[in-house]
């Protein structure tokens, strides 16, 4: 875990403590039955109560319409309510007691009701509390209610609106927009700041939307069907997540006219776009916040957590130049929901959603409403760097998340060499078998909060090929973050920069002469490769052989289960839809037997890559970080 | 947890490295469903394996002759093997990883069949590993399969018995048997031992059988109907947990002719009889074991576990003089079957099962089996010092277990104050709602390993009676430790004993004018209105009102469910069935105001309990620690 992604879990005392804490509340935690309910569908909702909260009732507020839900006591003052059954207990012997359990069964509902709810639990209330010795504590009043999950709002939308197909197919290139390309008009990329001072990684290098439009060629020739770019919004930063006004652009980027011709060229080219989307906090010199602080009757000031107003609010890990957005607030959620939606009118085709944790939970349902409303193909993904189930919980609110789980596997297997062959193999057999294949999960090997990959790999550029075969013919989309198919890599760590911001992997594009050729020819082929096999995208995967230096697997357009019986059954030499994967991941050559019979080569990361069909199976040798693909 | 009663699970440390272990193993751990089936049932098993165990198959290997099941990488040698399927995988935030899970179902199975079982996975196998670089490693062997649960033989026995119809009526009194009663020749009880030194605890204090016998009649006025003696045949120790053979009576205690006539006075006053019996270890003195070590060619060397012959051995937590007995040899396993058949058919009721989580788990359903087949009604249950989870994985194994985690509710709650009657109330609630009702659960307040309850309550007979009045008016059948009756205590905290036994809480019985005939009185009137009222033994229970110091439950012939529903049903004051039990846990007095008329006074713990009923309610006034039952 010293690679640093998952901070807020990295120790075993951080983990001990998260599941303590998990357990022992009174938590829903999104566990909803299903989760993405059909229309007509009943959604089932579990509640368990910690060993600590004398709870033996609890109830459940929501409402059909939109609006908040509200009552006390079990009684709702707004929409519904319906008391939970206990459906047992159990113990568990870290907490050294028993936690409750709880469920109830909200009604089918039509296509298109967004359905709101809050969880509540109280003690001792079985009968009145009518304790003639202490009258004021009498009745079951809100006092005595408590919140599931320190109150949170969960909401999900009932609708048949699965993640559109279009990306499943998609390989997507993200674009750190002030580090890809100077404007057309520019001659030479990257000249040297004022006063000959040289770079420092903050500084605003000059990308632009109309540099990235001037290189739509590049991208389409690189064989990338989506674009995402990093935060347009006016920001006073190189980075942008902290943007001051969600329906502007930011000048140094370009305009709207810009951004319009971005989108024309790259839907010319049948490249989709994605924008950054940060809903949970913004800049505090968005106007609302400057007004919110300076004015103590102002409008704005619900749209904010104050905890002393006005110098005490809940901002993004504490950063005070970051407040958080109190999405509760109906005017607040409006406005955000009417950004995601100005921008999808405006065109774009979906979005990357930052710190998806952030935001209370049931915006995210506000939010699919919306967005699915001003545009049926959007596609949206959240980033969580949480664990899979965490990640999981987002199912029926966001068509996915970046797959932070699988990122970890691959750079524990390819990038450091940490875990061999067998261990990775494992490890992505089940990751897949815990998400069900509705949820989108866009794979990537960095991004612009980590070290890049190349770095991370001390500058083996055979193990980011071998990575990058691996991502490329696993089903999640993937993401290839600007630069890292040309060889970009950095100059330190980034957790030796100076404000606590991985700025080091976010050097300016490469361009011309200062490209990996090989590389850049390398990707191409891997995205030709996926394009030209929707297997590859839409297939099923099995692992085919594993030790501790080989991971052979074949991606088809479907195994028979069970699984042990699929085994068995050996590889039809007839099936051209089938690919096989082989990948050496150790440093020696290593030669494997395969059952069936593979006798066409697709892709090869290096040369020497060899293999001899002879009757019912292949003999393959992988030289050293080597791999390569077949068909029959 | 300073009562020192779970110590394998004391500490948070404790219970983690538990967590981990299981989660992160191949982990079977009794994942029966059902537990207990019925003829022609089938039985589905579960598996789960760690991250770090790179299995991806996973087979069970059964019999259902009683032999044990052979095989090797899936195939049966003797019986059947069946794959497990894969029916997922789960995220670990503990471990950081996935655990899989295995799944496989076994066909009915008639009544009488003893089903034995084993489950193996291994890692690498969806293909043969034929790795040519590598030729030695090849196939699948059982060089490479791991077996669940380092390799436990587990067993289940499909009959339709449920635990018999007497033992849910019990009221248990359990006799330490060197420390209750001298035989009838001697005249007065507990002289001095020979040359004046006074006693020790670790004495043979003369205790007898014929000294039971004699007082059977004063047995049967507290209301017991069931006896429990702890072990009686031959030992070297006062206490006879490591008896020497168990066909035998030891002889300080009596004869096989003064069991004889125990029983048959016993049964004559319609007062059952159960053994403590020990199935996991026995005395090193034990015959088998001093030929096992001193014959290098010894027919008994496999019944014991010898990792270095002849001075190493696995034994009792270490205790070289308490060998463990290998229960997986054929003939050890008959030994102790045929020693629990030999008693059932001279007699005796059942069996109090002395450590049941050290015998391997296939040998209780051997036993459940034979003891079943020599004695149908027979009662059986365990001492599994343990929590609930772990002590419900003997269901269908034994009748039930001891309640030791109610054991640890009583002694917080009533003992030491340090629960108030609100989370007691909860806790109770929730325990009861854990176990099914036909697992039986003994429950107590104490017993010979731990403080008596008495000295634990800082000698407050206020707290000894109200505990009494829970236990006697809850389902489970109270166990009642031989002198707590009469208020025998002790002189020292048990761990202040010299040798590492709690022989402190076996002081011998009081008699005569040393008896607590106050305490004796209310133990009397509570067996009288357990046995009064059998709704004490078989009705549901719902707690009707709690607060931090008042906690007020309603026994009755059943309550409509769900709960919820229930709690709103007034009491109807012509159902005599019911009985309120109303329990002030403070040292204030209390005044509460019920729902329902109750009028009738059954039992109180003090004087001074008032109660007035007034229309629809009643008001209920209960002085510091008292107690009061009354009737509609």
């Amino acid at each position: 875990m010293d690679d640093f992604i998952f901070g807020t879990l990295a120790t075993d005392d951080l983990r001990l403590a998260h599941i303590k804490a998990r357990r022992a509340g009174i938590t829903h935690n999104h566990a909803r039955t299903p989760r993405d309910p059909l229309p007509g569908q009943p959604v089932s909702l579990d509640l368990t109560v910690g060993p600590a909260h004398l709870c033996d009732q609890a109830w459940i507020y929501w409402t059909d319409d939109g609006s908040d839900p509200a009552g006390e006591g079990g009684v709702a003052r707004r929409g519904f309510a319906a008391p939970m059954e206990q459906t047992g207990a159990e113990w568990d012997t870290l907490l050294w007691g028993y936690t409750r359990r709880f469920r109830a069964t909200l009604p089918p509902q039509p296509a298109g009701t967004l359905i709101r709810y809050r969880i509540a639990a109280a003690p001792g209330v079985q009968t009145p509390r009518r304790n003639v010795s202490t009258p004021d504590d009498a009745g079951v009043s809100s006092a005595t209610e408590i919140f599931a999950d320190n109150g949170a709002y969960y909401a999900f939308y009932v609708a048949d609106d699965p993640t559109p197909a279009w990306a499943q197919d998609a390989i997507v290139y993200q674009i750190f927009v002030d580090r890809f390309s100077l404007p057309p008009s520019v001659s030479s990329q990257w000249g040297e700041p004022e006063g000959g001072r040289g770079w420092t990684p903050s500084d605003f290098y000059g990308g632009t939307l109309s540099g990235i439009t001037a290189n739509l060629d590049y991208i389409a020739s690189l064989g990338a069907n989506v674009l995402w770019l990093t935060p347009i919004f006016p920001s006073p930063s190189h980075h942008g997540y902290d943007a001051a006004d969600y329906f502007e652009i930011e000048p140094r980027l370009g305009t709207k006219a810009d951004l319009r011709a971005l989108l024309d060229a790259a839907h010319a080219r049948g490249i989709r776009v994605l924008l950054d989307f940060a809903a949970n906090h913004w800049s505090s010199g968005h106007a609302t916040f400057q007004d919110a602080i300076s004015n103590a009757y102002s409008q704005y000031r619900e749209w904010y957590n104050f905890t002393r107003w006005p110098e005490a609010y809940e901002s993004f890990f504490g950063v005070k130049s970051l407040p958080q957005i109190n999405l509760r607030n109906p005017a607040a959620r409006q406005h955000m929901l009417d950004a995601a939606a100005c921008w999808l009118d405006f065109g774009v085709d979906g979005y990357r959603l930052d710190y998806a944790i952030g935001p209370t939970p049931d915006f995210w349902a506000d939010f699919r409403r919306v967005t699915r409303q001003h545009n049926p193909e959007c596609w949206t993904f959240g980033e969580v760097v949480e664990p899979s189930d965490r990640q999981l919980s987002f199912e029926g609110l966001l068509d996915g998340c970046l797959d932070f789980m699988l990122l970890e596997g691959f750079r524990q297997a390819f990038a450091f060499g940490r875990w061999d062959a067998h261990r990775f193999a494992d490890y992505l057999d089940r990751h897949e078998a815990f998400f069900p294949p509705s949820f989108s999960r866009p794979s990537f090997l960095d991004n612009h909060d980590m070290n890049r990959f190349l770095w991370a790999a001390g500058g083996n550029i055979s193990r980011l090929k071998l990575a990058a075969l691996c991502q490329f013919t696993l089903s999640g989309p993937p993401v290839v973050y600007y630069g890292t198919e040309v060889g970009l890599s950095q100059e330190r760590d980034v957790r030796q920069g100076t404000r606590g911001i991985p700025e080091e992997s976010r050097l300016p594009m490469l361009w011309g002469e200062a490209q990996d050729t090989n590389l850049l020819d390398f990707y191409r082929r891997l995205a030709a490769l996926r394009t030209t096999h929707p297997v590859l995208c839409r297939g099923d995967r099995r692992t085919l052989y594993t030790d501790d230096a080989v991971l052979v697997y074949v991606r088809s357009d479907g195994f028979s289960r069970p699984a042990a019986e699929a085994a068995t059954t050996s590889v039809r030499s007839d099936d051209l839809s089938r690919l096989l994967v082989g990948l050496n991941l150790s440093d020696t050559p290593h030669t494997v037997d395969l059952p069936g019979a593979w006798s066409s080569p697709i892709l090869a990361t290096a040369p020497g890559c060899e293999f001899h069909p002879d009757g019912d199976h292949t003999t393959l040798n992988l030289p050293p970080l080597a791999g390569i693909v077949l068909q029959p």
